[in-house]
């Protein structure tokens, strides 16, 4: 059944989108702004994946910049919808939803600003199933939709469209370029597909998973109960379902550089003579604890507030926050060969091989 | 009257873009081979801009890139038609003629090879009067024709649209930064206008004046009658009239670097203990001898073959070449204030004023 997200969930949302986002995504906080601005006392229509018409056409609308400017450079808020519009006029045919291409981090919000302004429904179900830091980087690529055309709005009102056919890295490339001299930040709308598609290639029900998740946690702090269990709870049965403990300690060491449009480091978590290494591009990649993989990409390393579960982004890592660091495993589908080719460890320059991270750690997350 | 030029033309206007770009422009050679391989024994017509009807939609095609690229990185050959289509496609309007941005170097060519193929007629006018390196140097955007709506076509059948709207700088931002990531050299169509666009904003008859002056020094040379004469004798009945001698020696250093998608530097040319320091970024920009300046851009810095005033363009300069340098003054539509922020010494960050090179020198080229 269609269900109703109004004002009132969106720090809800924002918490569990920023655990989704795995240290990268951008902070949801301006994106959720944007929406509470637009969408006021009103709410937006979320369709599950599996009742949309399988010729429903859908437009996925995203920012796309390095999380350290996103947090800087504060969209106008007019671009979000605008690129649904550059996009609509290039293919000649108008949106009947939006959804988003990430569930992690701001681009959790992008689509409901513009559901909020358009009315449009939007999709619960994204194409990363986390977030990560390249257009290409999608389930929906990996099962055969093209992100081209693009359609990037700037906030001076630049209006560019990209079309590389199938070839979605070279996408990537051009959008990442024309990012960097708008000063680091776009909006973007790409990989127009139909209901069918939709079905066969997006991760489904992110988008309540992320609000699942920040009202668990929520609700557990004001019941004194552990926030960590109620992660755990929450995933239970999704299609997220391992949950393991990594670490617990204090940050001791980060190196961050934002470097050709991406925010790239390491960060260092210490525990008596115990170490957790996690080497990031805008997102976490992978742990290393006293050296041994704890945990790579895709799956999901989050590093949470030791106490409140809260999750922190890279830019947030600060040294001397006591954290808690868990991994959690992925949907199948973002696990087979062709996934892992696309946004796997060998994606990043990594050269472990994926391993899920059950089969690297017992502990649950309790 | 609208005339016809063949494949036997080619040669000259080839000869002639080069010294109408000034040192750069990209080297016509490979141009003149894409339109051969189009034209062979078929003929082009050029129109006189004065005669084009007031609503003709002309949209020019063009080159973009790093000359010291340009002359490495062979074109497919299908890319310049491909950005015309592309524009018409987004415009919703077909062209009725083709024209050169740009009448100094390749640009005096890619409109031909649209013309060849496509078997629209082209106009004998360009929007730099000369060689410029960016694309808000235009005539055009002086006079208030918007670049927008830009389309480029990679070689690997990349489709890219940009519209900044009337922020030409804007235009040339976004596309060099894509041009720089296809490698350095792309395709493009923009400036599309009415033919009473091209009476008011374009520098007239620029393709005949390329093809007169690469012919009046072949004729010289075979006539065994001074080249550098006959090119002073071919401007003066033209918008090009003031033809000045600048120095005659050797050249003794040159700095080049390719930056930014720029070739960027410095030539020296030694005479005794007199030198001649020309700057240049793609094309050159201003002339000192001993340190006082004789010509700054947008009037014409030539550096030709001391011999056979065979032009030689910025990656073509080395050390040990006998060369002899001219001044050619420009049109008054290129000297005004307005021209002179779109392309004077100042948008090139040089600190001298504009001076016309016939108060700055009283040598004529004979």
């Amino acid at each position: 059944m269609p269900w109703k997200l109004a004002s009132a969930d969106l720090e809800d949302l924002a918490r569990g989108a920023t655990l989704l986002g795995t240290g990268g995504g951008g902070d949801p906080y301006i994106g959720r702004m944007l929406v509470e601005r637009v969408l006021g006392d009103g709410a937006i229509t979320v369709l599950d994946p599996d009742e949309i018409d399988d010729d429903l056409f859908v437009i996925p609308t995203a920012q796309m910049g390095a999380p350290t400017v996103m947090v800087e450079k504060i969209p106008a808020g007019t671009e979000p919808t605008q690129s649904l519009r550059i996009l609509e006029e290039h293919v000649g045919r108008t949106a009947q939803a939006t959804m988003p291409i990430e569930c992690g981090g701001i681009n959790s919000m992008i689509p409901l600003v513009v559901a909020a302004e358009t009315g449009l429904p939007v999709v619960d179900a994204d194409g990363m199933g986390r977030a990560f830091p390249e257009l290409s980087m999608e389930t929906f690529a990996v099962y055969g939709v093209n992100g081209s055309p693009l359609a990037l709005a700037g906030e001076r009102g630049e209006r560019v469209i990209i079309d590389t056919g199938d070839d979605n890295r070279q996408m990537e490339w051009l959008a990442r370029a024309i990012t960097i001299r708008l000063g680091g930040v776009a909006h973007i709308a790409e990989y127009a597909m139909s209901g069918a598609d939709v079905k066969r290639t997006a991760v489904p029900r992110t988008l309540s998973m992320g609000l699942s998740l920040g009202r668990a946690i929520r609700e557990a702090r004001q019941a004194k109960r552990s926030p960590f269990a109620a992660i755990s709870d929450a995933l239970s049965t999704t299609l997220y379902s391992e949950v393991r403990e990594l670490f617990v300690g204090k940050v001791v060491d980060v190196e961050r550089r934002t470097t050709e449009g991406f925010a790239k480091g390491v960060a260092r978590v210490a525990s008596g003579s115990s170490e957790l290494e996690i080497r990031f591009q805008n997102e976490n990649l992978i742990a290393l604890r006293d050296g041994a993989m704890v945990a790579i990409v895709p799956d999901l390393i989050c590093v949470l507030d030791a106490e409140t579960a809260e999750p922190i982004t890279t830019e947030g890592l600060r040294y001397g926050q006591r954290v808690r660091v868990i991994g959690i495993s992925t949907p199948e589908m973002m696990r087979t060969p062709g996934a892992l080719a696309a946004f796997g460890p060998a994606a990043f320059g990594l050269a472990e091989q994926f391993r899920p991270i059950e089969s690297l750690v017992d502990t649950l997350v309790t």
